[in-house]
This record gives structure tokens, C-alpha cells and sequence, in this order.
């Protein structure tokens, strides 16, 4: 078995774990969203929180994207600094962070999300300035929101909302996070219509208490990738498709060529398989937990594998190496599991790319990408926001 | 069942995820370590990637200790920086960084790690000034050095590193990380005997080849916190003990007031389990695995747990709530499980604080810690190293 051409010598500059970006890829993704949303006449409202970057955020804007998510009050702001107008915090509002939400809401068009009477009246008691508000709905996710089911008091809450002069009831959002367990896209389908019957039933009765209009917005990669319509939606805010990963794969929501970064990392050491039997040998990389995010598959083998290598792909990022998956992480080593006789040609001081399981995670690692042609495109990190 | 005392609110400004820390805790486990290895005679080379502060570095210097661990070039270089004057980096030399480890060389007593032949022609190649050179052994955790049985091969490589006027060789070095697997202290400590009957068997080879001196080197936190003794040893560098977590509370190696980290996450959302049954119900904390590190242990019931919340204590960390695990982790939000009629008091807009399962991740999410008097203290993360 070959297994050369999985190591990359072009990159030259590159000493340690660093996160590369396929721009191409990137560019491609975002296309392929905006025109589902446009053919399947649905608002895009993309979430940032995968890239995180107001580069890359240009590159929606020039596409005709106006309205983003993000996920955090630090995040809204670095995007308002860049000049969004109008954003969504997909996250349920942190009432301690009051000052600076209505410090944002005075400059844009800022929706917050509530759950809850305490969560509105918490808002009540320290924004001056208006805001939008989505009441954040559970349609079988079972992290966050009001479960669909509980409509009366869904329609309570919107009635309340719109009886405040500083707020804009917008509508009903959520997030069927439970696309990602599941084992087929056929089952994400499944998902995808049920959640659109449920937020639709949802919607019946608010708009029966005569509150004056209640938006759709629904946001999940998988279900975002996957559908062919929205019937009955308004708004989609799928984040993770900018650059989809392993897991993205795994679930059969994008294919290889989809995926848009990876990590450089440094082989370290080598060590071949003992003998002609089946035991493996293996590479050890610069590329841990903090270089890579201990985010893991099941392979076939019902293994946790935290990463493959990828081939090199003629200068850009090649085919996935199953047969090299990454078997292990620590803080700071990354072990690739070497299938007996294909150590052959690898060298110490050489690089590996690595397709990363959970981008949003991996990303979040770090304060900048490289592109394939080796230009530096600053990110913020989470715990860097301001 | 009360739940009440386990927010906490004192820290007003908090307003996001915050890493805080006990300096008490951190200067007794310091003394702990200090103590251990006057009292048993061997030297102390603590392993700084798990702070990562060039301040709490200093809480080391004004105790006595000289020589320090790190794991890469650029921590080393930070260190450096800050006045250490003899660093190991315990990590395979990454040859992609010769330049910078030269340029460090000529200004520090600098000890680097080799596991192969391959690994020392690259050193040979790349540097000029005077390095120490210790051999990497693989005393049974099967990620990197030599295997321990190879013990001609280890000798030939002490001679080959021997007979370069640029290096000395110092030794023979392991990281007995298969203790993390370890099952019980008893099983914890049947491995430190083995690795150090391992070592000192090489050793023995080695110094059969007329090599001139052959130090020996250990260094993984539970061995080095249950160990009585170290018999034939001469430097130990556990890293973790200067905050410990909730994998060493696991293992036996530490007690719960010996953790000296933790994580302030505001609560977003409060789900009271829905009636008198046992489904439990939830808490949703401002804090996911971007701010704590998406590593797990398994309690009990074979569940996977995140962290568990702490319940205040009277202006420290307080006691571990076991009956308060976070089940799960996306990106930013955290879920508590809340047992039946514990959610009575919990508001919106509090702090919980959250003992994490792996301090060494967490802390690198962050670029300072806050004292619990409120004092910030600068950190590095792996990805902001020059």
C-alpha cells in the first residue's frame, strides 16, 4: 500500500499546528447556501460563529447577505464594528451583559432570544433602546426553548412581548440540534419535516391571539444542507456549512470536496509497524487537543477517531485517508495510526494535514487562517472577544 | 433537597465565561510538590504548559525552583524571556523550529527530547550551540520514545549523541501517562514501580557503553503525587498538580480541595424538571466547549460528565456537587441536569461556577485567570506562542 503523497513540503513557513483555509471551497459553500435559499424563497441569515472573521464575512456581503447570526454579545459587537446592521444573537440573552446589549441595540437592528417570563423581564428592567425578540422554541433537541408543545404559554409570552413599546415581537426560532444525531440523511429529512410541522403548529396559535406577524427561523447545518424546501419558513441560519468537517461527512450532509480547512502539522516522530503481522505502527504529530479540539467520530470499528490525513491534493487539500485516522490526542501530540508497511518515506519534520471532526471547534483554536496560496486572514476566538 | 449556595454573586463584573483561580490552592500544591521531592531526593523540573504564567512561574522561583519543563518552542522561549535559564522542552524536538531552538540555545542551559536516529541527524543538521540532549523512552504508555526493551538501541543512540561536541547527554526521560488509565492509587502505583524498574534497567545499559552519566527523568501527576519514593530517579516534572482537576480527583490523586481551578458561567436558561416524577430537569450556563474543553469523565451510571457545578463557599471554591453534572456541551451553551424540585432559586443572570474534568484544556482557552480576590493574571495559550 502507498502511502506517500500525504505529506505536504510546500508550505515551508509553516513550523507548527496551523489552520489552513481553502478559500475556493469556502466561496462554493457560501453559494451553494444562498442559492438553496433563493431558489427555495427562504431569508439566509448565515451564523458566524464557524469562521468568526469579518474577511470571510465579506465574502458573504458581497453575495448580498445583510443579516447575520452570532452567538455571543462580544461577537455582535467585533460584527457591528464591521459594519453589520443586522444581526441575531442566536443564543438566550445574558442578562448580564444588559449595558452592552442596549449599547448595541442603540447602533443596530439587534435580535435577542428569550426563553422564558424571567428572561423578558430581565430585558425589560435594563434595555432603553428597541430590540427584536424571538421567543426560542423546542421542537425535540432538549437543550434550549420552549417546547413546542407548551403553545399556550409560547403565545403568553408573545402577547407580552408586544405589549412593550421598546420591543418587536419577531417570531419564533430554533435550533433542531438534534439533526446531528442522527444516523441518515433520510432521518435528517424526517427531523427537517417535523420540525417545520411543529414551529408551523406553534405559529397557529400565537397568530391566533392576535399578535401582528410571527416570523420562522429555523438553523442547523444538516437540515439547512439537506432540505428541499422550507415550506413555511422565513428565515434559515445555518453556520457550520461555510466549511463543513468529519462530522459533517459522517452525516452525509456534504461530500470531500466540501470541506474547506484543515491543520499543518508537523510529524514528530515515526514509528513503523514492529513486524509483518497487523499491528500498526504510527506517526506522531505536533497537533493535540489544543491544536485540533478533542471532538471525535465512531469509526466503522466503533473506535473514537479525532481526525484523518488528508492526501496532498496538487496544491490544494487532497482526498481523506481513512486508513490514517488520528487515534489518539493530548495536550499536545496527535497519534495516526500507520497500517503495517506504509512507513515508508515518512520523515520527521515533515507535515501532515489534518481534516478536523468539528470545525466550529477546531477554528475557535485559533486567531488566523492561511489560505492555500499563503495569505494570513485574521479570526477571533471566544475567549479573545471583548 | 436544597440546591440553594451554589450560586454564586459576588463577582459582579463577571459577565461571561471566567476562569478563576485559588492561589491559595496553587502556592499548597507548589509546597505540596516542593516538599515531596526535598523529602524523597530528587530534583524538581515542573512542567509549566499547564499555567502558562510567567506570574505564577515566579510563585516557583520564590520557592527554590531553577529548572522548569515546557513543551514547546515558543513556551520555551516565553520563559526564557521571563528570566529561566534552564528549560527542557519534553516533546519530540520538532526540526521545523531548528533556528528558533539554536537562537534559544545560546541564551539557556536547553535540554531537548530525541526517540530515533532520524530525529538526532536533524538536531546534528540544524544547530549549532550546545544542547542537552535527553533520550525519549517508552515505558509502556505506547505514544511516543523508544520501547524500553530496546535497550541496544537506546545505548547506541546515548553514544551517537555522546560523541557530538555540541550535545551532552543527559539521560533517559518518560511520561508514565498510562497512570491516566489507571483504575485505582493501588494501580497507580504498581505502574511507578514498574517504570522506574524499566528505566533503571536501560539504564543500567547504557552506562554499560561507558557513557559518562545517565540521568533519569519521570514526570506524569498521579505517579508523582501517590509515589512514596523515588528510588533511583533523579528528576521528576509533573505539570498538572499546580491545579489538579476532576480526572485527578478520579484517579485518587488529589482531593477536592486541592482543585484550585474553576469556571464562573452565567445561567441563560432554567428548565425545572416538569413534574414529581424523576426526569430531571435542567440548567443552561453560558459556557460550552470553547470556554471549557469538550473532555469528559464517566461517573457512575456510565454517563459522560463535563464538569460538575461547586457550590459556593464562602468566598473560595466550595464542595463539588455531584448531584449537579454537566451532561452535555455545544459550542457555548452547557447543560446541568437539575434533580427534581432543585431548580427553587435559581435565577436567569446568576453564576454557577464549574470544576472542570481537565485543567491543562480549560486553562488554555483562556488569556488570564481572576484571582478570587479579583486580580487578573496574564496566560498564554498554545496558539497565541510566538
Amino acid at each position: 500500500m502507498s502511502t506517500g503523497g500525504f505529506t505536504f513540503n510546500s508550505f515551508n513557513a509553516i513550523d507548527r499546528p496551523t489552520l489552513l483555509l481553502d478559500e475556493a471551497r469556502v466561496r462554493a459553500n457560501i453559494d451553494f447556501m444562498i442559492e438553496k435559499a433563493r431558489t427555495t424563497g427562504v431569508s439566509l441569515r448565515p451564523h458566524f460563529k464557524t469562521h468568526q472573521s469579518a474577511e470571510i464575512g465579506e465574502w458573504f456581503r458581497e453575495r448580498g447577505v445583510k443579516a447575520i447570526t452570532v452567538s455571543s454579545t462580544g461577537m455582535a459587537e467585533y460584527f457591528a464594528d464591521h459594519g453589520w446592521r443586522d444581526i441575531t444573537i442566536a443564543f438566550p440573552a445574558n442578562i448580564r451583559e444588559l449595558k452592552r446589549l442596549d449599547a448595541l441595540a442603540a447602533r443596530i437592528d439587534l435580535g435577542l432570544l428569550i426563553d422564558s417570563e424571567q428572561a423578558l423581564g430581565g430585558l425589560k428592567a435594563g434595555l432603553r433602546n428597541r430590540v427584536a425578540i424571538w421567543i426560542k422554541v423546542d421542537v425535540g433537541y432538549g437543550r434550549v426553548g420552549l417546547p413546542w408543545g407548551s403553545q399556550e404559554r409560547i403565545a403568553d409570552l408573545a402577547v407580552a412581548v408586544e405589549k412593550e413599546s421598546r420591543f418587536t415581537f419577531r417570531g419564533l426560532l430554533t435550533h433542531s440540534g438534534h439533526s446531528y444525531r442522527a444516523d441518515s440523511p433520510a432521518a435528517i429529512r424526517k427531523i427537517h419535516a417535523e420540525s417545520v410541522f411543529r414551529m408551523s403548529s406553534v405559529r397557529e396559535v400565537v397568530l391566533g391571539r392576535r399578535v401582528e406577524s410571527c416570523l420562522l427561523s429555523i438553523g442547523d447545518t444538516p437540515t439547512c444542507s439537506l432540505a428541499e424546501s422550507f415550506p413555511g419558513l422565513d428565515e434559515i441560519r445555518p453556520g457550520n456549512f461555510v466549511f463543513y468537517d468529519l462530522s459533517q461527512l459522517a452525516l452525509g450532509t456534504c461530500v470531500e470536496d466540501d470541506v474547506a480547512v484543515a491543520v499543518a502539522c508537523p510529524i514528530v516522530g515515526v514509528y513503523p509497524a514492529p513486524g509483518s503481522g497487523d499491528e500498526p505502527g504510527r506517526l506522531v504529530i505536533y497537533g493535540g487537543a489544543v491544536h485540533l479540539a478533542k471532538e471525535y467520530i465512531t469509526d466503522t470499528r466503533g473506535r473514537e477517531v479525532f481526525g484523518y490525513l488528508l492526501e496532498s491534493g496538487g496544491g490544494g487539500l487532497g482526498r481523506i485517508r481513512r486508513d490514517l485516522p488520528l487515534v489518539s490526542l493530548s495536550q499536545e501530540h496527535g497519534v495516526v495510526e500507520l497500517p503495517a508497511g506504509s512507513a515508508a518515506g515518512l520523515r520527521i519534520g515533515s507535515l501532515v494535514f489534518v481534516c478536523p471532526v468539528h470545525s466550529c471547534l477546531t477554528g475557535d483554536l485559533y486567531k488566523e487562517y492561511i489560505t492555500l496560496d499563503g495569505r494570513c486572514i485574521p479570526r477571533l476566538r471566544h475567549t479573545d472577544l471583548p
